[in-house]
């Protein structure tokens, strides 16, 4: 195996792949980048779960295949005085030989055969997305799904098409994010993705490209591609909740107020609390005065108050803090309508201008 | 108590102070900031080792005196909505009422009659040097001291000053960095300063400003001071080592290289060691060639070429890499000469165009 190619090019596929390589695992080979030289070089992380491909562009002169311990190979090509880089393997194939300006190493590789491959799907009937509307569609559902229950497909982000309508959803026991957008084409289907997986996939696309991804799954497992990239991660397998009847329809109250101000007055709320899940956010949504907010736990009382229009019956609603903290910090709308069934009945959060993103809070009791 | 007093200052008070609180203590009191209220708002950390005292200015209405945690305090303090903050105790001492635009706090407080005092050295015989100036000399010595060596005197920083040289100095089994200073007044006495302290020191006053420091010491405790700030720790006791006699005069060759060029390429070497103590930098001197670094550890082996002048013998010499890196890191010279006595003798660092800095360096043995 032997090649030339640029630095920095090289540096992107490592932080990529390397997304899929656990940092500690039994089989020393998963530790490892499989780098494979044909008529490109192509790197690949892969801990069982998902693995991730990418494709380097470079000048070829040997083709052959080997794994390098990821930690060492990257450390080492970040830090490389050049901005070119040579590979080459010794004859007997035990060795990497790295050379860069002046700069010279040789790091023991194991050998390709027991590096588990990963296997591509079919991509005929592949869907396209924007990379962006993709990232912002993870982004506003993925923190809302379980981290702890014992249901796993509450762990993961259900993906769905009807028709021309796409949902991405999360639930856990208390909270519900539904986010939804238009595509191109009419498709029906529904997996459930583990939200690691997407937000790996977040971190190795960027937002803010103006790239397109395709993606096909099968009944096992989702593929997210591009031309140099490909991300093959198992699906977690069962049925998933019928969302679509949780989400009331009718409400009592309804409250327009800025998310950056509510936002604040909940981060400086929770700092008199040591257990947050102990403690209600305590609000009073009145049509005569500021939306009050009110704690009382062990380090101490808070109060704030935030100006609000609100329309309907007074209500006094207990919140678990970080809850409703962590929908206020993805709603990427200025203001916010909150939308109230009753004190102990689910509320509904939607941006003011945007109402393709859906998020459910279901109320704490209060306490006195 | 009660007062007034802007938010910003106070946020920089609190930074100041919380560096000698402790995030756990057997007493909790210690987790605490005292908060004194006099003719000025006046803050206190302790943690028994160190204290340090910081005024900040306030509109006074009330005096009084209490502790409160530090951390929920700062917390709250930093996060407040409004520039301008009212502190006010309740009637029976118990809570500490918070103050800031629609925000609203109370917190409990403990008693400040268990608080520790700091108590301030006589300032008579205070001197005064730069800020930027002790923080150089601080940042070019302390790394050096030992920070596990059975004898304390090598954890700390052996400041001394005999006529108007002042001198920093660390030492630890297998490294000395000495810098030297010239003062104005004429003094003479030597006191060994735990490291940890000058560290705290540094981040305290910011080097960066133009400011003057006064010190002082007695035979227990040392006080750098200023309006605001002042700051008293404990000395360690003990004889320091006669470190003069250490440094050596007459070298066998000198090398002149880019201080910037050797540090990127040990920062490479030490790449292929995952323990750095077990393998040497083995570095081969000679007036025909460039510098040769060579390192052969667990994950490979490293070389790497870098251009100098060499005047004397050839020498092949044996280092720690960490030591040697750590030296490279503080020197500000863009180069720096390489005093070398033999393959096992002490080798001195200096910068090329400043000698008031002294690095001396212990061979190890080389493998073959």
């Amino acid at each position: 195996m032997k090649l030339t190619c640029n630095r920095d090019n090289l540096i992107e596929g490592i932080n990529i792949v390397q997304k899929a390589v656990p940092s500690k695992s039994t089989m020393s080979v998963l530790e490892g980048i499989l780098i494979e030289v044909g008529e490109e070089l192509r790197l690949t992380g892969n801990d069982n779960e998902f693995g991730i491909v990418y494709e380097v562009p470079g000048i070829i002169e040997e083709i052959g295949s080997i794994v390098v311990n990821s930690k060492t190979f990257g450390d080492i090509i970040r830090k490389l005085p050049d901005i070119y880089v040579s590979l080459e393997t010794d004859d007997e194939g035990n060795m990497l030989h790295i050379t860069s300006g002046k700069a010279s190493y040789k790091i023991k590789v194991m050998p390709p055969e027991s590096y588990p491959p990963v296997s591509f799907l079919d991509t005929n009937n592949a869907a396209s997305i924007s990379c962006d509307l993709l990232c912002q569609m993870i982004k506003e559902t993925s923190f809302a799904a379980s981290l702890e229950d014992k249901r796993i497909i509450l762990k993961g982000v259900f993906m769905e098409q009807v028709a021309n309508e796409m949902n991405f959803v999360a639930i856990d026991g208390f909270r519900l994010a539904l986010k939804t957008a238009q595509m191109d084409e009419s498709r029906d289907f529904g997996v459930i993705v583990p939200t690691k997986i997407l937000n790996e996939l977040v971190r190795s696309v960027k937002p803010d490209d103006d790239k397109i991804i395709k993606f096909c799954c099968n009944e096992n497992q989702i593929m997210f591609y591009t031309d140099m990239f490909r991300m093959v991660a198992k699906l977690y397998k069962g049925d998933y909740i019928d969302y679509r009847k949780m989400i009331p329809r009718e409400f009592k109250t309804t409250v327009t107020v800025s998310t950056k101000s509510l936002l604040s007055a909940f981060e400086r709320a929770v700092l008199v609390m040591i257990d947050e899940k102990r403690y209600p956010l305590t609000i009073k949504f009145s049509q005569n005065d500021d939306v009050l907010v009110h704690v009382n736990a062990e380090n101490g009382t808070v109060k704030e108050e935030v100006s609000a229009d609100v329309v309907g019956e007074e209500m006094i609603v207990g919140f678990n803090a970080r809850n409703f903290i962590e929908c206020l910090k993805v709603i990427p709308d200025e203001r916010i309508v909150i939308s109230l069934t009753s004190p102990v009945g689910p509320c509904v959060i939607r941006g003011s201008e945007d109402s393709s993103f859906t998020y459910l809070l279901m109320p704490i009791k209060t306490k006195g």
